[in-house]
């Protein structure tokens, strides 16, 4: 079979494989990717398996979650449950050699000591944030230990798709923004690099769904203490500023500090990032739309709205496109960049699967596609 | 090239096609049915457009909604901006010789009357209310009018796919049941068939999200008055009624009243339907799990919970699924039936797709096999 | 001061304060109430805190939350912290002798556990399960352990207010009823008693905010996990059943089992009861509601609608009010009672306020007035 | 009966009086102010009726509302229909010479037409916008239309109570500032006037409810739009914005703009005001918390979180509490300051009543000790 294959691949086939896919045929030639998925039993994990278990090229052959090991998936996730997929395992009963790719969706720290274990023949996508920050003691300072991983920080590749496509492609170890610093730099990179905005006045209001704490059980993300509800958290302090400052930072070329004010609101998906800015020499509203339109023309999941279109996450849900808009600010020289995304797809597990997609030739857009869940 | 297709599909490549779908090959051979969407401002609208638009074998060239006509899709529904689809019209600026199918969300008797205008060459899926009835009496003493296309409900079948698929393949209109009676006969028909439980008293208790009712501006399904509450409305007073007995009557071969109590639930998608049923001679738990496993084992949207698992509208939202399951009741010879759907998808928009395939020969889960969307 | 009291409460005063009364003076004469809150941590205790806090006749000198002992009431509900009441203190800190009257809203197994440890002198109003049940046994097979106070048992009163009020005037422990049992029996023992309906043959399709699920950290209550979401749980085997099961078959005089289906809903307060009842020989919609007309015509938290307005857990949210309203059913003989309580008010924090009134000779209403908070 | 009152509330009745109360007699000695309500059909209507129907001192005698007249209240509001209000009326309808004070929730523009009918001998308590704009061009080109009772704008007083208390006891039309102003306002009124702050580089990130926008049918506050999603909106051209610099710019003697971007979020009631300052001179967070205790030590429902605690809707839910708490910032010489109101309470409808309670002499807090509700 596999000789024939070849044959099919390669010389006077080729001409008739276009046929076939002119006249509605579409081609998923790859044979598939063997992938595991660390940390299956989170929220991260879970809409990752949601998304990757629809991919053409993607055969799922391991889940892991250490604390459920033995148990079902649909006893984890019922709604996964008609997937018939693997039961959960250890990461120590899998056979890594038959792995392709790992994506991995575990807490912090546990990450980078899964991560470590792994042969080098593990491509890995990760959602955590052990591979994000490229300075080790920045890492110290705000996750609180040391990196034990640091070996492989050189291997890692900061994985805000549209911004690094070309290191992602040959990367071994691709770190997934936070779903904040997603959204926000997605933002305001374009802006920064184009010198329209002064990237050291940033002021970032920011709003997330529960979903962004994770299913770890805590009592302000319980349903009678988070609905009905808003309020700011880890003021000044949340550990995605560390992402944001490195980034702008780098694109500024200087050392930043951004002001990013995280809020919990009475959502399970979806976050909204209002970026307070202020404009350099003669930017524009205008200049700053310039800047993103040409950042993102060929960007198939960012949506720039120019016609007056306000952003939200409503328009995003359990999808992985990203909507941008900028507005006046009464206040002269400032202008108001609005972004919103679901922080568990594109914030996490979409834009996960879109490195994938880069990293092992696929197009960017595939298994990608559904469309916003609204209402 | 219509030469080279012909020549391609049949005969000597016939085995090579073979081999090209044992390799990884996708086939989507039919060129792409012409499809129109009559009430595209509405939430079932919506819906349809959301999955059908990445139907492989659809393609969707009219969006139909009078008051919104001129308007771009991007306006009434902007999650659905991305698609690039043709702005809104009225059903006059259709080309209605170019269209193959028509999804009807219209409402009911606007339904009827649309319907009624379109040439016999377009079939037609219809969601709203107005094929469902195969008594025109019935109809006018719950619907509150005259039927003004009788003439055509000889044209109509029952669209509750798992039950109708034969009538459903040679159909030209297919009425696909209400929301309500979705869940509820597809939990009830398999037990009143094989006699498992008294067809005359079955008792409903039903909860429903608030797209329900729709999109029209109604103050009860406002945020803040839908919201943080639940209550009962419409009580033995709903127009699912006369469907549900049409259709136990049927099964039963003899006329039954259903007591349907639906409530008004603080959530935007989800249907559960609690049934309290009167087990017959010596019917038990058991045997009605046999009934319902025995009618659906080739169904690829019912998945039966045989362990003790219980059915809940966070396992299926948004997705065409449907989840049962059978309870012992404390009263003696009684048991309880739950029954979970997305009432927007397997409820409506997503019914209407699988019976789409039926009738244009796809396979009854194309376009279906989005994940629900948890959380 | 005393004397000067005695003084004026008695003798030649008595006309003057009737004077004073009429002219808009208010008597709250009695000194205050002194009293502990057992369970201060949990969203019962809170409430109760909440209301107490207001009661013209009550001083809440203990708030005992043995795990949070040592913390300021604002850190464990900031929503209180206005109050100044004392710091959390576990029960050992108290002196029992100052207090006339304890408030439980203790977890089952651990309220009596504590209550028995108090002095005689202190009154108890106890809003977990320990002294529902009459019958140890039956505790021991529902709750899993052995009664450990049974000695106490028959000092407690079965307290649903509007059924049990010349009792608990005079007992030293009240034991409020579930929130579900104070609901459905407030709707159904009227009817029971009157022989209106069939008391063996109750169906109970019960819907529950999540507070009904306490503060505890579970992941079925997590926002993400229950929002946007509905299911059954607990299907034939909820701990309320027995309550049910004992006021029901008292009022019929006969051994009697309820169906009870409770289902979990999105939304933090509220419970609706869908009560689907047999009519017994010529009972009609008409007797029913006379039969509720009767008995709650001195009840002032208890509303009948009989207009056809439909109770709604939105109607009487915060409040320690009761909807009560009776339906015709399409099923001849058969009849739909439904009823709406706010959980933790009328279903438990209110009710054992409305109960310490009686107990301590206050209005039944004292510190109870609060009108629903709608929207 | 009136002899003897006055027998006793003067004279020799003076120290049994105080005797009385010291004794546990509560005084209520003013006969009840006649108040109606225009707008009862309202939102904001619906929040004082609740509130002033339990004021010891006010005795509601007609609600007026235009299209609603004729229904009683409990069909326009069911969780208000405990009271026995009288029915809706037109203003026509009530003899205005018995009425002493109307509260006004009136939608701007028709607040002014109805309240300049209203006979000089009532007093007002406006919700409204029409009578916070002390200059009526302002009011022109913010509200699109010029204003009709110019004239009684002399007569008015901006009632943000904690600001201006003198000028509110004597006024006799108040006008309520905008739930926004309200937060925002008490935030950083006391901030500008001892210049801790740049008084015209103000960015406030606002996010309300959806009851901010009222009870009109809209699509955008429709549950299944509204609900499980978040997004700004009215950006640069919110209404309270005129209202905000008119305040702030009067407290910092000189012309400011402020940049207010408001968010709809997912909950019916709260409002969170995120306000990100620059810093003057020396200011620091912690003289800035100074400011803001100094300013509110008298301030009933103004609590300050110093300790950490970060402000929250779900803390002052349902009550006329307002939580303000200060924050530093990561960018040199700023800092944040949060504030947290129930929109339809303190920052409508509870404000209107701390109003009514200096206007007619009685105790700020009358009729507003209710706690927040929460969960």
């Amino acid at each position: 079979m596999a000789a024939a294959r070849q044959l099919i691949l390669s010389g006077p086939f080729a001409y008739l494989i276009r046929i076939f896919k002119a006249e509605g045929f579409t081609m998923a030639s790859k044979s598939k990717i063997a992938a595991a998925v660390l940390g299956a039993s989170g929220y991260t994990g879970a809409d990752l398996i949601r998304l990757a278990a629809l991919h053409p090229g993607i055969e799922i052959k391991a889940l892991i979650a250490k604390s459920h090991a033995g148990q079902p998936l649909a006893k984890v996730f019922p709604h996964l449950g008609v997937l018939g997929l693997p039961d959960l395992v250890t990461s120590e009963e899998v056979d890594w050699e038959g792995i392709d790719v790992a994506f991995c969706g575990l807490p912090h720290a546990t990450a980078h000591q899964e991560i470590a274990k792994l042969p080098e023949s593990v491509k890995v996508v990760d959602m955590s944030a052990d591979f994000r920050l490229r300075d080790p003691d920045t890492y110290t300072q705000w996750y609180g230990g040391a990196h034990g991983a640091t070996d492989l920080l050189g291997q890692a590749v900061y994985g805000l798709t549209e911004h690094y496509r070309d290191c992602i492609k040959d990367a071994r170890i691709v770190a997934c923004p936070g779903c904040y610093p997603t959204a926000i730099l997605l933002a305001m990179l374009p802006l920064v690099k184009r010198k329209q905005i002064d990237a050291g006045a940033i002021i970032v209001d920011a709003k997330s769904g529960v979903t962004g704490a994770g299913r770890a059980l805590k009592q302000n993300t319980l349903f009678a203490e988070a609905g009905e509800g808003l309020s700011p958290y880890g003021i000044g302090a949340h550990r995605h500023i560390p992402e944001l400052e490195q980034e702008i930072g780098q694109a500024a070329d200087e050392t930043v500090r951004v002001n990013f004010t995280p809020h919990l609101a009475p959502m399970a998906r979806g976050e909204l990032c209002t970026c307070y800015v202020a404009l350099k020499d003669d930017a524009t509203v205008d200049s700053l739309r310039d800047a993103l339109r040409d950042a993102y023309k060929d960007a198939p999941f960012i949506q720039l709205l120019e016609d007056g279109s306000i952003p939200a996450t409503q328009n995003v849900r359990g999808s992985n496109y990203c909507q941008i808009a900028v507005f006046a600010d009464r206040l002269e020289g400032r202008a108001i960049v609005v972004a919103a995304i679901d922080n568990l797809v594109k914030g996490s597990a979409g834009q996960a699967l879109q490195n994938f997609n880069l990293m092992f030739g696929f197009d960017e857009t595939e298994g990608l596609k559904q469309l916003p869940l609204f209402p």
